[in-house]
C-alpha cells in the first residue's frame, strides 16, 4: 500500500486546492454546508483515480485538478442529499450537515455543489466529457431511487441489489476513471478498460462497505448495522435471512418490513452475522469484482500509475474500516 | 396575442411528447412526482422560447424538441425542490409535490429531472450547449441560495433583489433562448443577442409575477401576498415599507423579521399596495426590462418568430394571472 499512499499523499494538496477554490466560488451561505461535508474526511479517492487515469495515458497538464475535483464535488452533492433522504444524524463521526445546518440549505448546498462541479466540467469543452459527467449524475439518482424504492422489502434480489450499488456507488468512481482516461485522450479501448476497471472497483468498494457495516463499531467507529435498522437488504443481511428458521424468518420480516428493529437487534443480528460468515461472503462477492477490475488494468499500459491502480484494489479488499 | 397562442398550440403537442418520453424513462418510483409537477399547468415558454430563436435562425430539424424539453424539466426540477425549501402547500393551485408524495421522493425526483435533462442536452455533443445548461444551473441555484439568505431581512436592496430574480427566475429563460441559438448555429451576435432577450424577458417575468402576488386571490387562483407571509421583500413590498411612518415601519419590521404576519395581515397589505399602486411600479419596472429585450431583438433577423417574441413580451406585459 506504500506506493498508493505516497502518491495520494503527493496528489492531496493539489487535490484540496482545487475543492478549496470551488468552494470559495459558492454563495457565501452555502459555504459552511460544502465545507463541512468535505472537510469530513473523505478519502479523495474519486479525484486520485481521474489524476490517476490521465497521468497513466500521458495527460501531464496541471489542468487535471480542477477535473479531478469536479468528482468530489458531486460525490459530496450526493452525500448530502442522502443525509437527507435517510434522516441520517451522522456521517463519517459528524454531526450531519442537515442536522448541524437544517434540511433547506442542506439541499441548496447539494444543489450548488453539484451545479459547480458541472458547470466546472463544461470548462474543459469536451461533449465526451459532459456526457460522461451527466450520466454519472443520472445514473446515481436512479441508483438512490432504486434503493429508496426497495428499502424495507424482503424480497430484494440480488440483481436489484447490485443495480442499486452500481448506481449509488459505482458508476461515480466509474466516471472518475473514465474522465482521467479521456481528458489524456485515451483511444476507445483504454477509455473502455479505465470505465470496466471504475465500474468494478466500485461495486467491490460498495460491497467491503456493506461488510464493514456488521464490523464491531470499535473498529470502524461507525454504529454497528445501521443497514439494518435503514432496512437495506445487503448481501450479508441477505445470506442472514436465508439462513433464518420459517418462523425467525417470518418474525424478521415483520420486524424489517415495519422498520421496528431496534439498536439491541441489530447488535445481535450483527454478531450472528459475523458468526456465520456472511460479511466475509460479501467480502469474497467483492473479491470477484476486483479481479475483473485488475484484468481490466492489463489493456492498459504499463506506468508507474497501473501499480498504484493495482494497489488501490488491495486497498479496497482490505479495508477495515 | 393571437400570432403566440397559434405558435404555442401549435408546438405543444411535439414539446409534451419530448416531456413525456423524458418522464417514462424515469425510475417508476419518482414518475407520478415529475408528472405531478409537469402536468400542473405550466405554461412551457421555456421550451417554445428554444423552439422560436432555432427557428428563426434556420433550424428546422425536429430534434429541438428534447432540448426544448431539458428546460422544462430542468424548470420542473428547481420548482420541486423550492417547494421543499419554501414548505409550500400548493402549487399552481394544486397540492405541492412533497404534500402529496413526501419530501424524500420529491427531492429525488428533481434531482432526478436535472439529471435526465443534463443527459439530454449532453446528447447533442455540443460544448456550447453543455456550458449553457451547466451555467444555467448553477445561476439558478445561486439565486435561489440569495433568496433564502436575503429571506424576513428588511433592508434586502433593489439591487441584491434584481441579483436574487436574475438567477432565480430569468438565467433560465435567458439560457432558453441561449440554446435556440447556439443550436441553430447562430453567431456571435445573434446569441448575445436571444441571451439579452431572454434575460430581460425573465426579469419582466418575475416583477409582475412580484406585483401579481398583490392581486385579489379570486382573480389569480392563488392566495395574496403569499410573499410577505414567506419573507420576501419584492419590489411592490419594499415600496410599501418606505410609504409607511416610523412606528408603523418599526412595527412592521419585527412582524416580517419574526415571520408573525398573519394571512389578515397579508390581505390588509395587498389592499394598501393596490391602493397606493405600489404594485403598479413594478410592473413598469417590468417594462423597462422589456424595451431592453425587445431592443435585443433588433439585431436578429426577420422572420415570422420574431414576431411572435414580440408578443411574448406583451404577453409578460399584459399577464393576470
Amino acid at each position: 500500500m506504500l506506493l498508493l499512499k505516497a502518491r495520494l499523499g503527493r496528489e492531496l494538496p493539489a487535490i484540496n486546492k482545487a475543492l478549496q477554490e470551488a468552494v470559495d466560488a459558492l454563495h457565501p451561505s452555502v459555504q459552511p454546508v460544502a465545507q463541512h461535508i468535505l472537510d469530513a474526511g473523505g478519502k479523495r479517492l474519486r479525484p486520485l483515480l481521474v489524476i490517476l487515469l490521465a497521468r497513466l495515458l500521458g495527460h501531464d497538464a496541471p489542468d487535471i485538478y480542477p477535473l479531478a475535483a469536479s468528482m468530489e464535488m458531486l460525490h459530496a452533492a450526493t452525500l448530502l442529499h442522502d443525509d437527507v433522504l435517510d434522516n441520517a444524524d451522522s456521517r463519517r463521526g459528524r454531526e450531519a450537515a442537515h442536522v448541524r445546518f437544517g434540511v433547506p440549505v442542506t439541499i441548496l448546498a447539494g444543489d450548488a455543489l453539484l451545479a459547480s462541479a458541472n458547470a466546472c466540467v463544461a470548462r474543459y469543452d469536451d461533449p465526451a466529457l459532459c456526457r460522461c459527467f451527466s450520466q454519472a449524475t443520472s445514473r446515481t439518482a436512479a441508483g438512490e431511487i432504486l434503493e429508496i424504492a426497495s428499502q424495507r422489502h424482503v424480497d430484494v434480489s440480488a440483481e436489484t441489489y447490485a443495480d442499486i450499488i452500481r448506481g449509488k456507488t459505482a458508476w461515480l468512481i466509474r466516471a472518475s476513471c473514465e474522465m482521467g482516461a479521456l481528458r489524456a485522450g485515451g483511444n476507445v479501448m483504454q477509455v473502455a478498460a479505465a470505465a470496466e476497471y471504475g465500474e468494478n472497483l466500485g461495486m467491490a468498494f460498495q460491497l467491503v462497505d456493506d461488510a464493514l457495516d456488521f464490523a464491531d463499531s470499535g473498529e470502524t467507529g461507525k454504529p454497528t448495522a445501521g443497514d439494518v435498522r435503514e432496512g437495506k437488504l445487503t448481501p450479508p443481511l441477505r445470506l442472514y435471512r436465508q439462513w433464518l428458521n420459517e418462523e425467525e424468518r417470518a418474525t424478521f420480516d415483520t420486524a424489517f418490513v415495519c422498520g421496528l428493529l431496534t439498536e439491541d437487534d441489530a447488535r445481535r443480528i450483527a454478531a450472528e452475522v459475523r458468526a456465520q460468515g456472511f460479511d466475509r461472503a460479501a467480502r469474497e462477492e467483492a473479491v470477484a469484482y476486483l479481479d475483473k477490475a485488475l484484468m481490466a488494468l492489463d489493456r492498459l499500459p504499463e506506468g508507474k500509475e497501473l501499480d498504484v491502480l493495482r494497489q488501490m484494489a488491495e486497498y479496497v479488499r482490505d479495508r477495515k474500516k
